[in-house]
């Protein structure tokens, strides 16, 4: 069986043509490709060897490859497209009509996406990191004061990817603290967060995913059981509801989605 | 003066427009943009709510917005047009290419991209970023061997950031490793990491921005000194070289390009 290539190729890192690149293919989730992405193409000869490689993945196959490509030198593009492929390229299609709408020609340069292109920004970016990481399970409420926000939920509800993810694609300070049983008895918010009601986000989770996730953790634990599961889950959203926090349940997002919701609900703007 | 507005428009996360269009915007990067981004426009009735909103920033401004759109419901797409703008629509340019070159229709349907398409990969990247989490900075040897890598290099070198890229974005088990005094003044590679020789890739970085980030952290002390920093980041340098370990400077680089820079020279895939 002949299974078809898709190459992502970029003159960077890759994970705008990638990005591109899933985004059209996943419109054709009924037929299999098979994947490669080619990072840092930026020369003419790195070109020459890159268009090689597609001539002989299509004559390995009766498919012929799809080529999603992120390239700004328009010589090195055009080395690429010789390759034998139906070539993809966002800049051909897109450069032209923008070129025409600003008035001014494109810098045809490799550019600064996900590089650091401020020195400054990049640096509040990985503060940011620091900041969740210094935070995580509540370690430390001594800077709460500076999170941008504070996600709340039971242990192994998804806060600190969740976190990381907001501050390495968003610069956000996100803090994370966990409700344990003494919290949930309680009808009072914790009294670590309480002085932040406005900065809370609640996680919840559907109690048998979490289960799941506990046992893998903690095999046979009561920590892992049903029953502990459902009684967590179920007094943390009292609580979100009592006080009036907003919430969002992570069973089936992913953290690049809850990132994106949490922004939405709490007025976030990145950092940078 | 006018400045123009940049819309990212999105069924989903939005970081498929944003990535296209930012791209694309830098090849403009003489000019202004203000940018907005519009996730989880997935009904008509969120798509009248846009085409109005582009239509009111269309007239306070003498510059027609931009708008980068990645929405694959035709119908979402089609309201969303009549928002006076230049529309940048990769759906609308290259679906149906892909559909000839295919042989089958695309399914205009919202897509799993940067969603959890499937939960067994999602967990494995999530696995990483405990993974990475449990090995920061030399806290635990016993899982050393499960790792896909190991960072090593001096404190503040960047390690940590990169690891939870590599484990967020390619689900790769990325340990990390500090250097300290101690092991750097040793001409042996530290005892923890020396059975994982063929896992380490190092970390370097200039002195200068060292000593700039490590002031940061703990003003005026001696680990704060441009001497410490010189002298650590040549020991680390040194040791690179002798025990024939790769690696790379990490001063003028993202954690993008320093993830993607690591999986090519340690030959490492993707989890998922």
């Amino acid at each position: 069986m002949s299974v078809r290539t898709a190459f992502f190729i970029s003159d960077r890192t890759g994970l705008t043509s990638e990005s591109l690149g899933e985004a059209l293919l996943d419109q054709f989730n009924n037929l299999t490709f098979k994947r490669a992405t080619y990072p840092f193409v930026d020369t003419p000869e790195k070109a020459r060897e890159m268009a090689a490689v597609i001539d002989r993945t299509a004559e390995q196959s009766t498919l012929r490859p799809l080529v999603f490509e992120s390239i700004s030198n328009p010589e090195v593009r055009e080395i690429i497209k010789t390759g034998n492929a139906l070539h993809i390229n966002f800049f051909d299609a897109f450069l032209g009509i923008m070129e025409q709408e600003l008035g001014t020609p494109a810098r045809n340069a490799i550019g600064k996406s996900h590089g650091i292109s401020d020195t400054r920004r990049y640096d509040a970016r990985m503060e940011a990191v620091n900041f969740s990481l210094s935070h995580d399970d509540g370690i430390s409420d001594k800077n709460l004061k500076e999170a941008d926000v504070i996600l709340m939920g039971v242990s192994r509800s998804g806060k600190t990817p969740t976190c990381l993810y907001l501050a390495l694609q968003y610069g956000i300070r996100a803090a994370n603290y966990p409700l344990i049983p003494d919290d949930l008895e309680s009808t009072d918010l914790p009294r670590m967060v309480k002085p932040y009601k406005d900065k809370l986000f609640g996680l919840t989770i559907q109690p048998e995913r979490l289960q799941a996730i506990r046992h893998e953790r903690r095999p046979n634990s009561t920590y892992a059981k049903i029953d502990t599961c459902r009684s967590e889950v179920a007094d943390a959203q009292a609580m979100f509801k009592r006080h009036g926090i907003p919430f969002t349940n992570t069973t089936d997002k992913s953290v690049e989605e809850l990132a994106v919701n949490i922004m939405q609900a709490c007025r976030l703007n990145r950092r940078f």
